[in-house]
């Protein structure tokens, strides 16, 4: 009935796995290594409204000064120079992303991504009906000669990286790949898309760079979130961007939805200028170091070499390569059976791969110790299990 | 440097005068008539953390199931039958616009709209690149005979109307006219966008009936919006939907920033539950028509016969017409000049009018009684003066 009103574009939206997992993940006897909460576990308490500035009127595009300096020294810190004006507070980072999406990519456009990559990316990319390319990538990150091969062969609008502990895939890029991805994106002029929420939970010492600050001469947006660290539900993330871009970013954002709720803004705000998040980040990365490695544990015991993975040294994610021969849906459709809910790689691909139904990423961060031993053992049953068929 | 990047719509993007004019309306000195925002004197305190629900986590791309269900109650008492299932929880409902544009417009989309219409409205639409048609209305609605015509003439997509008080004429249709128009929509199969953020804000007796609820086969989208009566600070809005249109909906939203800030949802849907909310509209409304009738009594003294304007049953808005050779951007230019700032009628004409520059919108809400009527003697001088010259 409707259908003929769609655009070209969104008639092809197609159902999110991750959505349709979610109802599972809700029942309260399913365990579930699927999705990429945190755990609330960790959550501060909100500081008490009575502290916060008020917040019950419209507020500018931009977000809250206060918040816009906030993430000029937070950013400063990371070795990315900027200023309040090239800072939008935007809700949560995939609002973020949807706003770069709206300004430059339509029908015509071709962005780069790696492989695998987010898949919430991917969503909004195909919401404007741009086509993705996705670049092999090894422990790295992103190949350097499929890279310039990419560029070459498609012209695209953008380039979207995750360089540190990357969702799904966990790798973070070397120094020196950062430095030589930074130089052929000036070389070539391409905009470079920089997505970084997971950094703050860095359990290595591993170089963190933002690629960002590397570039001389190429156009530029990096992503931050607050959600990994605080509190997802407040829904508060920021861009930061090479000054040109600044203009049209507030413009969009102020088109779709004036601004982001300013009582999450002030929440986050307050709370960074508490004084606690350092000893809170402390926290956050001892208990999910600990997760981390009693998931490692289990894996390796349990599943010894059937299975591959690199020990993440950052964010909330394992990403699991199955024996050959072993569907990753089949699996999911079997732990599930068994009340363990797992996420199959194949929405993290864009493009088609032999490899698409080989992985599972598995979250170790919202859940328990003792459920983290139960879930890999019951998904070691059903991989061996399949193995035998 | 960027500009190349920018897609063909997104080039053309423009500064909103309101925008600009924002920068003048924060001075401390400055009285302004100018914007659209509520009388913070008048928004109740946040309910206290301790009696909502936990909202740090991430939640339901829909939005809070009690909140939609209080949203279903909410649009049952105006006479409009939906479900749960069908509303949408939205970043203000100016992200409801935004959302259903992404789904339907592109390019080679024609949207009709009220002339004139809700400048916001317009740059959504424009931003998916869609061409805004414009259909002359009189004090009862939109023109039926013009909207026949220019459904004839330029096959749109859909037709955006704010029925009730508008903004910014403040004309609010009769009920004749609302079945004519659903009459005409379900004849043609023309999907309508109805947007109702200031229904409650009704100083007279009309009526108010939704006209999506008098359609019988036409598709249909209701947006609805707490930032009048509540706290626009928190972007707490909806939309409710005819239900081909809610997975679609729900997708998109899902992809744009995955769900509405939890906070600002607990914080409105406790103080719905709470007793309080008929309460505190009677104040508003008395307040508000209090402003209302001091504004039309000071524009009739001051500037007599010289203007023309109609008593809005409700709202925020009187729709000012300047006499024959005064120009809006002038008066905006030499009242600023006394600290009075006003909203020119240009950026609410999609399309050329040769009364773009004819009109002034005031807005009541927020200025004292005695500001408004010190603006209103300011403005008269100027008007004068511009008359004489």
């Amino acid at each position: 009935m409707i259908s003929h009103l769609l655009t070209s574009h969104t008639q092809k939206i197609e159902t999110s796995l991750v959505r349709e997992l979610l109802h599972y993940s809700q029942q309260p006897d399913v365990l579930s290594l699927a999705g990429g909460l945190p755990d609330e576990k960790y959550m501060p308490a909100y500081p008490s409204l009575d502290v916060l500035a008020d917040s019950r009127q419209y507020g500018p595009s931009e977000g809250e000064i206060r918040l816009r300096e906030q993430v000029v020294s937070i950013v400063a810190d990371r070795g990315l120079s900027t200023v309040a004006d090239d800072v939008l507070i935007t809700t949560g980072s995939q609002q973020g992303l949807d706003i770069i999406s709206r300004l430059i990519l339509d029908g015509d456009s071709t962005i780069l991504t790696e492989q695998p990559t987010y898949l919430a990316a991917c969503q909004v990319f195909s919401l404007q009906g741009a086509t993705i390319h996705d670049v092999a990538s090894d422990a790295q990150g992103m190949s350097l000669e499929a890279l310039r091969q990419a560029i070459d062969a498609h012209h695209p609008k953008a380039l979207y990286l995750i360089p540190n502990f990357q969702n799904p895939a966990g790798h973070c890029y070397s120094l020196q790949r950062r430095r030589e991805i930074a130089a052929l994106l000036d070389e070539k002029g391409i905009l470079l898309i920089e997505d970084d929420p997971y950094r703050d939970l860095c359990y290595e010492q591993v170089d963190l760079t933002p690629i960002c600050s590397l570039l001389k001469t190429a156009p530029w947006l990096y992503l931050g979130s607050f959600s990994k660290v605080l509190w997802p539900g407040v829904r508060t993330g920021y861009s930061v961007s090479c000054p040109a871009f600044s203009p049209y970013l507030v413009k969009v954002k102020q088109a779709i939805d004036l601004h982001t709720n300013r009582l999450g803004q002030e929440m986050v705000s307050y709370f960074l200028s508490s004084g606690g998040f350092p000893a809170h980040l402390v926290t956050l990365k001892e208990v999910y170091k600990h997760k981390r490695d009693v998931m490692a544990q289990a894996l390796s015991s349990e599943l010894g070499d059937l299975v591959t993975f690199a020990l993440p040294a950052g964010g909330m994610f394992f990403w699991l390569r199955l024996p050959d021969g072993v569907s990753s849906t089949l699996v999911l459709e079997e732990a599930l059976r068994e009340n363990v809910l797992v996420l199959p790689g194949v929405p993290f691909f864009p493009s088609e791969s032999p490899l698409k139904d080989s992985f599972l990423r598995l979250s170790f961060a919202r859940v328990s110790l003792d459920d983290i031993n139960k879930a890999v053992a019951v998904l070691a049953g059903v991989i061996k299990r399949l193995l035998t068929k």
